[in-house]
C-alpha cells in the first residue's frame, strides 16, 4: 500500500524558505506572486493489507520520525 | 489563485534522503516499510484571473527557479 504524507508548517510559524523564494521570484519579474509556502512530502510504500492499519502505522511514523508536533501539521492520503 | 507544485526526482535518480528515512524506520521497528520517496512541494498564491495563464506562469516559475530539469519532474495542481 502506498501513502502520501504532507508535512507543513502550522499557521503562524514563519516559513523563511517560502519567503526567500517569493523574494527571488519578484526579482525574476514574477510580480504577481502573493505568497509562497513550502511543504515536505513523502511517499511511503508499506506492506499492509488494511487501509486503517496503514493509516495508524503512518501516523505513528510521522509522530516518531517525520514531523515535529510543535511546528508541523501533517496529512496522510492513501494512494493505492 | 492558489496552486500546489510537487517536485520529485525522476525515475532512476537516487534519493538518499528517502533511503536514510527507510533505514531509520527499520531501526525504529517499522519492519514493513518497503520504500520511501521524498518530494518537495510548494503552495504558490498568484494574482491571476485565468487558470490557463496561472498554469503557464507556474510552469515558467518551475523551469526558472524551483526545479532542475536534469533530475526533477514537476506536477502543478490548481487548488482554487
Amino acid at each position: 500500500m502506498q501513502a502520501e504524507i504532507k508535512i507543513r508548517l502550522k499557521n503562524g510559524i514563519s516559513d523563511p524558505e517560502g519567503d526567500n523564494i517569493k523574494k527571488a521570484l519578484l526579482l525574476l519579474g514574477f510580480d504577481n506572486v502573493i505568497r509562497v509556502k513550502t511543504l515536505k512530502s513523502y511517499i511511503i510504500e508499506i506492506d499492509c493489507e488494511k487501509k486503517d492499519d496503514a493509516i495508524e502505522e503512518i501516523k505513528d511514523i510521522c509522530d516518531k520520525l517525520l514531523a515535529n508536533p510543535v511546528i508541523h501539521d501533517y496529512y496522510i492520503e492513501i494512494i493505492e
